[in-house]
């Protein structure tokens, strides 16, 4: 255990814990007391009827929700709908291996997780604290689509639509491997002391590494090729970005190098395992074929590790669902909302999903 | 210095050594007694117009070219052609850090190498040894591309046809990030000890890393989808890949375990600085504008890192070149020639120009 001021409400943004007690895992790991960190935006209505859950995407928390999808007039609109973002196990703000006070699961120790671990935990949630029978929507992008299609297929009568943008229902074997590189760069750094580090920052060089890896798979060439970095406003509060090389240290570095490594390969080892065939003895087609929710599948056009083909190949397997392909020249780092028109188009299709009767 | 057998006649086939000598590089560093290895197929004509030459790829040598790409028959004929494959400089076969006898430049002190040095050089060769004054046709892939449109642009009054396949004229931001990735796997494992490691052996771990990206960004996701390596015969001499991981085990960790740290390196560098405009004071359509060769720019359609756009941005550049783009699901990995129907279609199109006039 150590501090790390990136997983706090100063950082983050404000956020709640709730407390699911003892839990099993499905790698038969145990959590003696996990928690999951949350947010709502909106009332949940009389009907109980308007909720909208999001799971939340490798390294990310609720707060890109908050600020970049979340508002009156756009389709997640707090003011018609009850918006909740559960952040998964392990990603610094739920229970974590930097947070944990448990030291049978504390750092090295941390039990692998599934995401079909996260989707019961949060079916809790819901459940336990709203008293949800039925969501209007779940939606997440990447880490947040395995999820999404977790819910569809495991509580296919709660879920009554469902968006899962930029990533898939079982992973893909290029996806492990994409994976393995962002965590074997994490892992090799002597400072990463087998997972018994005393501060990220012993494991900068890794990261920095990790962060390599992200900056030629996570975006896109042509991202690179026009320049678009030009145009963003520096997230670290720094001057103009001079070159693309600065752009990646002050972006991607930058941002890694503020995370604690054991979340990134708690979350890396569900990642690469994702897989809703879990529930049929391993065929994909029985498993999507459960979904009940009315499905639109959201791949981004220039994403390199979760590409359109790979999503359009499962949303034929989804009983009614549609492809609707977005747009976005930062790739799969799209999902950081950059560009209005990519926003624009998301809105559109989410708008249209949830003014559709299920 | 250190004997490594992947870099000698038994692993690479037959090939000879020429003598360049005393080498100033572009850098400002210097080597006393260049060497460059390079292999011949078929005769030189009385008119000696009927010269192919062939600069290779990062990591490769001659050998691909002369197992998968030259034969009786095949577009590169040797029956026809006077075909000279040339190893860069730093491959592990011409002058290089592990081989070096000179101690100014052996190991971590073998100076920095550019695109530039290597034509120059190959240029000597190519007018001492066989007295070429013209150049039928300068074909290569990846880095080899990237030097066919330096000898273009270099020597356009002796090159008269090019193709570069797989690679760019003026390397891209996502290029150089991505081999920096490449190299940093390799300089992160404390066993390459700054370049000054007894054997490859000792990087093994920065060399599977190294290999662990080119898995990633090398194939393609449809080759990992389909698995297409199902269809591969072992390299490595074993028994059929039992599944994807032990395919990437056997496949990329195997072959890039045997080269040599500091060759991969060296070239690393290199490729990232690949830039013809170098000529023309940083102006690309200049320096593209000055070649005279009749041009085919084959890109591969799944090629992650050389996409198709970024090499017919710069085929427009290019007065009166075409563009042909071959297709392989193994993306830029298609070089190594897996697919038949890619073959033919490389085939078609080298065919046809060594067919048109120029």
């Amino acid at each position: 255990m150590y501090d790390n001021p990136f997983y706090t409400p100063e950082a983050q943004g404000p956020y709640r814990m709730h407390r699911i007690g003892p839990f099993d895992l499905e790698e038969g790991g145990h959590i003696a007391d996990l928690e999951l960190a949350y947010a709502t935006y909106g009332e949940l209505n009389e009907a109980k009827d308007n909720a909208i859950v999001i799971p939340t995407w490798f390294s990310g928390t609720h707060q890109t929700w908050e600020q970049v999808y979340i508002g009156e007039g756009r389709a997640l609109d707090p003011t018609r709908y009850f918006v909740v973002v559960i952040n998964q196990i392990g990603n610094g703000l739920s229970t974590s291996p930097h947070t944990t006070s448990d030291p049978s699961i504390a750092m090295s120790r941390f039990p692998k997780v599934r995401i079909g671990d996260d989707v019961r935990a949060q079916h809790r949630l819901v459940t336990e604290l709203f008293g949800l029978t039925e969501i209007a929507l779940v939606v997440g992008g990447s880490m947040g689509a395995q999820q999404t299609y977790e819910w569809a297929v495991a509580y296919p009568d709660m879920v009554k639509r469902a968006a899962p943008i930029a990533g898939t229902a079982q992973n893909t074997p290029h996806d492990f491997l994409f994976t393995q590189s962002l965590m074997d760069a994490v892992t090799s750094d002597p400072g990463w002391a087998g997972g018994e580090y005393a501060s990220n920052t012993d494991v900068a060089d890794g990261l920095a590494r990790h962060a390599g890896v992200w900056a030629v798979v996570g975006l896109s060439t042509e991202f690179w090729k026009t320049e678009f970095w030009r145009g963003l406003e520096p997230l670290d509060g720094g001057p103009p970005y001079a070159d693309f090389v600065e752009f990646h240290r002050r972006f991607h570095e930058w941002l890694f190098q503020l995370m604690d490594p054991n979340a990134l390969l708690t979350m890396g080892w569900k990642w690469q395992r994702g897989d809703v065939a879990r529930h049929t003895g391993g065929d994909l087609a029985a498993a999507l074929g459960r979904i009940t929710a009315k499905t639109v599948v959201l791949p981004i056009d220039e994403d390199m590790f979760f590409p359109p083909r790979d999503c359009e190949a499962e949303q034929r397997l989804v009983p009614g669902a549609e492809l609707r392909v977005l747009h976005s020249v930062a790739g799969h780092f799209g999902l950081f909302g950059f560009e209005k028109t990519y926003l624009d188009e998301l809105d559109q299709h989410l708008g249209e999903l949830l003014a559709t009767p299920a």
